[in-house]
Order: structure tokens, then C-alpha cells, then sequence
């Protein structure tokens, strides 16, 4: 199979999986169909295509690892229903549509923002308890909360309002990407090392994911400077419009591409490591490569 | 030692408790400053007293049931700012004190009340991991998850935004707080119950925590009734002015009460039955007659 179609195989799997999720927990309707909008949007599934990528090349079983995917997925997705909020970015588009709230209303999206976030810690301990009490399965719990907590992606979210108009360091853009994004694309990658219990592999798949992170967010920045608006779904020049602090406006476009070329050279070195069949690596090129 | 001194030191330990929690995990000032805001504001701590009493009832240790009684405090104490946030409630005053959202800012609240969900599970992961992977942590977290999730607190939250300025049916109103407010005051039961690896008492002390949690919800009604505003510190007849249905506007206050009272008295049944010392049950009574 090619590299694309497995991805698409891969990424149809996750969906048709993702789209049973909601329903299975829903009582109230409203709910569900905001959490389902925005989670059933599409999206590139790159933190739960990691998950799945790392747990193969491991030899870890990928229906095993599907959940804690999900889970993970659902978590991401919470993250930007609230960060398009008026109270936060203001956003009014995302991946071609109407945002969240502008579709459903403030209250329900901050509502359906919270199930999300809720439902993924319901599925893990529903996996938990399914596996009859995997202790791998309640590391995978510990390392994904952190990992969306206060010390990660909310820490991130936090210092993003705060150097909102600020001139910032390097150094403090790098932490706050590597809390706001990169610290669940991390997560993802140990989470696949955990379901395929292979915890020895843990530093290594840390070191992988702690690079694709920051790949992602500086790749993200380009994106957001030279992208197709058609092709991205989204606005472009948003940091610029909002006075964020971004690579390319700290470094320069040519230095934020061959930052993002480095940091992706040396994940390559880890992925084909550790991935015979290749997919991984061809992934990780791919992170660099994307135009959305 | 009286029940008012017992009560008093319970709520101490866990006054003391919640005040390190959130320092421990954190990493941003300003995130911190705004869950301690709300979490530290005092309050009754209804769901952690009753993690510890149940606890301490069925011969479980109430050290290790504090994490979990704190967990579902940070539930709770996320609901309250999310709740109050102008796109829901919109309540400026709180125990007395400017709302969340008032003293941070709207975006600082939305994620304060984002961390202290988040938290919760962090805290319940902690725990397992703690334990060497006790299988009863693990179903701690699930009972908590579900409470608060979308088949319980949230499902509640979203029939309340819903029902505001409708006639709605007793049926649907109890529906609505056995979801909103009940999910949690009940999973607070188990939760206690599971920490003294207590499963054989799981159906009663559900069905306890099922009556308490509608006395609970149909006393706050009859107090923003009938209760005095410096006591409470909050307004009252905000339920009037929303246009809420609540017990006191469907079944008037006379038989609001006589309801709030039958149900304490099955309740006492059943704390009479498990609970030797006493506490329980003349918590169970304090429930009742409370004035704020």
C-alpha cells in the first residue's frame, strides 16, 4: 500500500470509530450534536494517527490503541472549541465552517467543550475497566490528563493570552508551544508506546514526539503566513492581526523552515529506528510537508 | 465530640488539603490564582464531607478517601464558574464574592474551570499509580467521570439552559437535577463507598445518595425562596427572575417541604443502617435544615 493510502485507511478508521463515540454516551441532544460538529468536522486526526503510528511500529495491536486515540482526539478538539471563543480567539471559522459557538451558541459550545474533555477520561476508564485493570492503561490515563492539564496545554493556552501584543523570547514561544501543542502531540506518541506495553521504548518516543511538536506549531506558523486560506479551511494571517508572537515573526520565514527541516531530520533518525515498515517516517516527513 | 465540632474539623482537613493542591500541579501564576480563587472560597464542601462520611462509616480510611473527596470538589468548583460565566447564568456575585469571570476575566475563567476538570482526573490518576494500581481507584474514576459527564452533570446543565423561561413537568425538573446536582452528590456516596472497598453496600448507599441529592437541590430552592441573602451570600429569587421552573414554583413551598422531608426520612433509614457512630445521619439531618 502507499504511504497516502494507508494514511487514508488509517484516518477512515479513526473516524468511523470516532462517530459511534458521542452517540453511545449522549443523553441530551443539543449536546451531542455540538460535540459531534465539531468532532466529526474532519481535521487532519494527527495526534491519534500518532498514537496509532507508534503503537504499530512497536508491535503494539492498533484496535487496542484506538481508544486511548479517540480519547486523545476528543481532548484536542475541546481545546479549540474553547480557544475559538469570543472570550479567547474570537474565531469565526475553522476548517471552512462556522466555529462552534457561532453555530450552536456560547453556552452550548463551552458545554460541549467540557463534555469532550470529560468523555475522554470516561473512555479510558471504560478501557480500563474492560481490560480488567491494565495498569498500562491507567499510565496512558495519567500521561494524557498531564499532559491537558495545567502544566501542559492549559499552562500553554495561558501564556498564548498573556503574550497576546507582547514582544516575546524564542525561548518563551518555544514553551508555550511545547506546553499548548506539542505536549499533547507527546502524549500521543507515549500513549502509543503504552498500549503496546513497551514502556521501554518511552524516552526514545518522548525525544520523537517533543520534535514533531514543535515541527507542527512552527509548520503551522509558516502555514499561517504563506498558506492557501482555500486549501486551510481558515483565515490566514490571523497571528499577524492578532500581535502574536510566532517563528516567523521572531525568526524570520527561512530560518523558521530550516528550523523545522532540523528538528524533523532528527525524528527521522528515531522513526526509522524503530519502524521497519516505514510508515512512521514517511509520517514524519509528512508533518513537515503538509500545505494544511 | 459534637456533630457541629466533628463537621468543623472534617471541613478543616479538607479546607487544608484543597489549599496544595492546586501549587503543586501548577505552572502559570494566573491560572493558578483563578482555580484557588474559586476553589479556596469556602463553601459547604458537601460532596467531599460526604466522601469521608461515607467512607468513615463503612470502616474505609478517610486519608485515602481525601484525593477523591478533593477531585470531586475541583468538579464541582469548575461547574460553579463555567455555570455562572455570562453565557450561561450570568451571575456576578458567588459566596459573597465577585464571580470568576468578574475578577479574571472571561477567557481566565473558562480555562480555570477547563483546569479543575482536568485536575480532578489528574488527582484520581495519581492515586491509582500511588496504589500500585488499586482496581477500586480505577472505579472510582469511572463513577466520577460518568457523573459528570454527559450523561450526568453536563446532560443536567444542558436541560437547564433548555427549560429557562418553559413550563416544564415535575418529572422533567427532577430529571433535570438528578443530573445537574444529584449525578454528583451520589457519585460523592459511591466514591466513598469504593474507598473502603466497600462494593457489597454499592445499591444502598447509591439509593442514599439518590434521596440526599434531591433533598439537596429542593432545600436550595426553597431557599432562594425563602432564605436571606447575607446568609447566603448570594441573591435570591434569581430563579424568578431567570424564569426557572423549581420546586418551590411547581409544587409551591408547603409541599416542597413535606418532599425535602419524606426524602431525608428514607435517607435516615439508611444511614441509621450503616453508619455505628452517628455522623451520617445527623449529617443527613443538617442537609435538610440548612440555611445556606
Amino acid at each position: 500500500m502507499t504511504f497516502e493510502n494507508e494514511l487514508k485507511s488509517i484516518i477512515e478508521s479513526i473516524n468511523r470509530n470516532i462517530a459511534s463515540i458521542v452517540d453511545y454516551k449522549v443523553t441530551e441532544k443539543t449536546i451531542a450534536d455540538a460535540m459531534n460538529y465539531s468532532l466529526l468536522a474532519g481535521g487532519k486526526r494527527v495526534r491519534p494517527v500518532l498514537v496509532l503510528a507508534v503503537a504499530k511500529a512497536l508491535g503494539g495491536d492498533v484496535n487496542k490503541a484506538l481508544p486511548f486515540a479517540i480519547s486523545i482526539e476528543c481532548i484536542h478538539t475541546y481545546s479549540l472549541i474553547h480557544d475559538d471563543l469570543p472570550a479567547m480567539d474570537n474565531d469565526d471559522l475553522r476548517r471552512g465552517s462556522p466555529t462552534n459557538h457561532i453555530k450552536f451558541g456560547e453556552g452550548n459550545a463551552i458545554l460541549a467543550g467540557d463534555g469532550l474533555l470529560n468523555l475522554a477520561f470516561e473512555i479510558i476508564f471504560d478501557e480500563i475497566e474492560k481490560s480488567n485493570y491494565n495498569s498500562y492503561y491507567a499510565k496512558i490515563g495519567k500521561i494524557i490528563s498531564n499532559a491537558s492539564g495545567i502544566r501542559g496545554m492549559i499552562a500553554g493556552q495561558i501564556i498564548d493570552i498573556e503574550s497576546e501584543g507582547k514582544a516575546i523570547s524564542i525561548d518563551r514561544l518555544i514553551e508555550m508551544h511545547s506546553k499548548k501543542t506539542g505536549a499533547l502531540i507527546e502524549a500521543a506518541c507515549i500513549v502509543g508506546a503504552l498500549s503496546a506495553e513497551r514502556e521501554d521504548y518511552l524516552d526514545i518516543i518522548r525525544e520523537y514526539g517533543k520534535n514533531i511538536g514543535l515541527v507542527f506549531q512552527i509548520v503551522d506558523d509558516i502555514l499561517d503566513y504563506t498558506g492557501d486560506p482555500k486549501v486551510l479551511g481558515k483565515n490566514i494571517g490571523s497571528d499577524k492581526e492578532n500581535n502574536k508572537s510566532t517563528f516567523v515573526s521572531l525568526l524570520g520565514i527561512e530560518e523558521s523552515i530550516n528550523l523545522s527541516r532540523s528538528l524533523t531530520d532528527k525524528a527521522l533518525e528515531i522513526s526509522k529506528e524503530i519502524d521497519p515498515s516505514g510508515f512512521l517516517s514517511d509520517y514524519t516527513r509528512y508533518l513537515l510537508n503538509r500545505s494544511k
